[in-house]
């Protein structure tokens, strides 16, 4: 036989390569790199697979997890929920195989979307103590609880049941891990506890535990008593489908013509569009879908792209909601007490290659964050919180390639994170989350993606650069006043002494140096209520009948109560308005909003606008926006003549009867 | 039958998942993200399965790229090699199967090592645009080349021959793959262009020719005619090794004794360090493997990491060398011609988890490079250019954590990537490269690659303060030099002139204040030499006897010549010394060193030191290092000891023969 030739030489080493051998030696990928963040990952698989089972269940999840110290570099975690329980059969597949699970074909947001999470943290923790994982599960219609011990046959991929047993459990229901693996247990950035108190913040529904190696138990209480609502699945929706894609629907669909293919297997394609589509690509209703093939499938594909469909829906999504946003962003911030909440900007779904996804931000600003440093980034994917791989994530770039200058934080050259006292949250949420790595902790760049995301982080830095301009402006002003209210009256007092003569009104002078309304509101929490006063003063020289206007988020509006009662209210939108009694110089006018304790409103939720005066007289209100659309009653409009007219009969030097304007203000205080 | 419970319900839902469904679901990870890096990672898993091929067969690379363009957002790949060819029945397995290959196995340095990356191409290409690969490939002992259409049946993981034919290919050996794709051609960073360059720069034994979309034909010639040496396969090591690792070795072997397994199965066990493993472990030599378990594995893997092992080869590593990093470095740097190349710094191989690895690090600073930037990283892995990820890259986190303000960067808060006038390269050579995802474009944090990365680092880092420090020290004087040199004597000869007295000799006064030795060196590059002139000019009141030594590089040491000879070398070393005539005050001298045109020597490559003076009074070289060990001749020691005396008797204020330095220098000027 002649000695085989290079190319036989090559291919005698061509083989085939286990998924599990794969993953065991490229564990960094699984997000195994070390043995602290090794730890993060096995808790997180663990919780993120109970919690995905028990709101698939209808179950308000309970998730217990515990650490524990078995030797130099060593630790126990185990990992306790109330879910539903697996049955025995299906045991030794969900937590010993790679690439085996129910979410994976499902098209609905979920934690869990590879099959791989749990599988990878029993294959690491074999391959570092050679020690098998401990599973404990009953089902509510068994007696006992099923225990079985589990490793990984690499080679195969397939799972090896060590021992097994059956034993009583004090739990109706539910599963438990036990795994002893190489890890290091650190509090602080990157820990368990981090990640647990950002589950427990965007999860209210579930109760968490956590007990740590020096016994510590923190309990993550629950904080709403319901599920959110079921994510529904939903199908492959056309926009943004790939050729390839649309092929493997074609092939794999059981609809017997492209009719039934095209309104049943796809989302968003009416019986109109449907029609149209079959117009433009010349096909048939009663096509076979095996039927299309090459070109075919092209110009369905790009029929389908063209004709306007029903917009992807949301029911497949469960995004975070400004509630919990806000909620979840005080939590995080403690004792900081930011100055500034910007308003919660949520995005409409949108769809990258057949799945629906969603951006929200979140942004605060000011108070006690750090001013000297780079923004904190909070980033979530489908409620997950991302606690590595921040330098490689879609969410870091698009923040990064945001010119923040422009809206008041400070960033060297334009790009990168910029810095100054701010926190900025990011939820991705979708029904495929495009992952940089298995580990599942970084969003890969994406056209569409990051389209959504920089709208979304462009409309929270624009409530930024508003909130930062109104600042400034306020207190340059206030500035202004402080210097004139002081000095002016004493320097009046002085020369009035010296000259012998009697001490003269300043009201004319101050208002014309000032030349502003002022509305200045707070916001009091007190026992059992939240006020909001508001005050409103004309520092300008001649009278003023202004129109003021709130607007609420709607939730919190349906709890107000206002005093004066507003002149109008429209509570969809959550707005109020009071025509304000005529204000002479330095007359000023009270009114008040207020809000039970339990409503958690900030000062940024509400929004102050006024009409009737130029914009650039104005302090601590916008002009009203164009689409509100209110019309001013003729009252007010023949008041507003009236009072120009006034006002221009004493002449624009502005003679003005200070008692007037006294007698005005205490009347609207003891309203 | 009763209707099914939840846990049977979710059970239902369990499925096997293929990998190959997998990735096609999450093809982010394999480098798919969107058209212009799929483009680039198609490119580059062709370009590195060529290049593994050829270095395999022993055939110097030859490898062409030819993209053009087949529609909208539509390219064609082609990529062509004068492999070995590869035989007719692995074809299919090797361009549409995930996870199969010949390299996954083998504990070598190789580009690929995952058995993925071409037919994640494959995949991406039937996915976008449901075309076939089209696969040519001719084995040198056959007539005509096998073509092959290609997909992949993702459900199974398994390839699908469409059609198939065998023609005559006018080459005697190669293989081609094409493929049309969604994606899109762009010049510049994170371009085919950009990795071919890089590529084509570490690895100048291949010859590689792409071709733009636009026609554009760039050749990168061979710069080298051999192969580097191959990398040949060691065993696991020790050190790092886990103890699932030990366990899968000792069931996986055929030794039929432990004794044999240790010296035989892994790397740097010697007889006298298996006797000790055994002692302490309590185990014996004639042991079989198979009967080793829990207990005894743990005990063996202690006594393993506690007795002292050969350490790890660098055999199956193939660093870049640093010739190579440094033309890389002025490849791409071109026309901005940096001031300073720090020396290389390549770092012994380590271990982590039994495979072999280490770092080199490449550096250089000022010139026309951009000061106000951050500074420019390029990353490397087993010869591979990494150009995506680089905020997810262990490198990039090794160099922000490190503080550059100490070595004269800046750096915002003293950690993240600084800035200034500088390029970083860095290249992680191992058996198995622990990177962050399928992608391979970014390595995964790991504490030992991390602190190998660091102490790199450093090491280049010091180089750069040295030069820096040295740089501003030089900058300061001459600025003093030239005040000095030019206001001196404007002021005596207007002075003089006032007074009507005859201009003085300033040169006491000048060198007084100047106080320092001076030795300036160039580089010239002239058409058939490189030469390097140095001029030590004495500064200082009084007369000096000096010994000048420089260090070179010991390859370029071998080529050089000196004018004067010298009067000791150390060629080994690169070492050679000088005794220079005695420099009165003002008193000049020059000699020279020169190299072929050839050599690609910098001026930053020679290192000066001197003897017999203050370290405080010389500018342009160090004192001495204590490492030298070279002894001084008796009558330098007694010509310097004459100076001093002599130094001495003309007075501390320094008396100084003009004619005499001045003749003196001259002389020096005439040898």
């Amino acid at each position: 036989m002649p000695p085989p030739t290079i190319a036989q030489q090559l291919a005698a080493k061509q083989r085939e390569i286990s998924v599990a051998e794969f993953f065991e030696r490229n564990r960094q990928i699984l997000g195994f790199d070390n043995p602290q963040r090794s730890l993060l990952t096995t808790v997180k698989e663990g919780v993120d697979n109970s919690a995905d089972a028990c709101e698939e269940a209808g179950i308000l999840p309970e998730i217990e997890v515990e650490i524990t110290k078995e030797g130099e570099e060593r630790l126990r975690v185990s990992i306790t929920d109330n879910g539903p329980g697996i049955l025995r059969k299906e045991i030794p597949n969900v937590f010993a195989r790679l690439l085996y699970g129910s979410r994976f074909h499902s098209n609905r947001q979920a934690r869990g979307q590879q099959g791989i999470g749990i599988s990878a943290a029993v294959l690491y923790a074999n391959l570092t103590t050679a020690r098998p994982a401990h599973i404990t599960s009953k089902v509510q219609e068994e007696e006992a609880a099923h225990v079985l011990d589990l490793v990984i046959d690499t080679q195969k991929n397939q799972p090896r049941v060590v021992s097994e047993d059956l034993v009583l459990w004090d739990r109706p229901h539910g599963t438990r891990i036990e795994l002893v693996l190489k890890a290091r247990y650190v509090r602080g950035r990157q820990s368990p506890y981090e990640y647990l108190r950002g589950t427990a913040i965007v999860n209210p529904h579930a109760r968490i535990v956590l007990v740590e190696p020096d016994g510590t138990r923190v309990t993550f209480e629950r904080a709403a008593q319901e599920l959110p609502p079921m994510a529904r699945e939903t199908l492959p929706h056309p926009y943004g489908l790939e050729l390839g894609e649309l092929g493997y629907l074609l092939k794999a669909t059981r609809r017997p013509t492209m009719g039934e293919f095209l309104s049943k297997d796809l989302a968003g394609v009416s019986p109109r569009a449907t029609k149209e589509v079959f117009e433009r690509c010349g096909l048939r209703a009663s096509n076979s879908p095996g039927s299309i093939q090459g070109e075919g499938q092209e110009r369905l594909l790009t029929a389908l792209h063209e004709v306007s469909l029903v917009a992807p829906s949301a029911e497949s999504l469960s995004p975070i909601g400004a509630m919990l946003i806000k909620r979840g962003l005080r939590n995080v911030l403690g004792e900081l007490r930011p100055e500034f909440y910007a308003p919660p900007v949520s995005r409409p779904p949108k769809v990258r290659g057949g799945f629906p996804f969603m951006v929200e931000v979140g942004l605060v600003y000011g108070g006690g964050l750090p001013a000297d440093q780079s923004v904190q980034i909070l980033r979530f994917a489908n409620r997950v919180p991302l606690l590595f791989q921040q330098g490689a994530c879609a969410i870091t770039t698009a923040i990064g390639n945001l010119d923040w200058r422009r809206y008041g934080l400070e960033q060297k050259g334009g790009s990168g994170i910029p810095s100054g006292p701010a926190v900025i949250l990011v939820h991705v949420a979708s029904t495929k989350i495009p992952f940089t790595s298995e580990a599942k902790e970084a969003v890969a760049e994406d056209p569409e993606i990051d389209k959504e995301l920089t709208l979304a982080l462009q409309a929270a830095a624009r409530h930024l650069r508003t909130h930062i301009s109104r600042k400034s402006r306020r207190e340059f002003a206030s500035d202004k006043f402080e210097i004139i209210q002081r000095i002016l009256p004493k320097l009046a007092e002085k020369t009035s002494r010296l000259v012998g003569k009697p001490i003269p009104d300043l009201t004319p002078v101050i208002t014309r140096i000032m030349d502003v309304v002022n509305v200045e509101t707070q916001l009091l929490s007190e026992k059992d209520r939240v006020r909001v006063p508001v005050e409103v003063t004309n520092y300008t020289p001649r009278p003023r009948v202004l129109e003021l206007f709130v607007e609420i988020p709607p939730e919190e509006f349906a709890v107000a109560t206002f005093n004066p009662a507003p002149e109008g209210t429209e509570p969809a939108l959550g707005r109020a308005w009071w025509t304000l009694p005529k204000l002479v110089p330095n007359g000023r006018t009270k009114l008040e909003v207020a809000f039970p304790a339990t409503t958690e409103v900030e000062a940024s939720d509400l929004d102050w606008y006024v009409a009737g005066i130029d914009e650039s007289h104005v302090l601590g209100a916008d002009p009203l926006p164009g689409d509100w659309d209110v019309r001013l009653p003729r009252t007010i409009v023949e008041a507003a003549e009236a009072a120009a007219a006034e006002s221009a009969a004493s002449g624009e030097e502005g003679e003005v009867d200070y008692d007037a304007a006294e007698s005005s203000a205490h009347a609207s205080d003891e309203e």
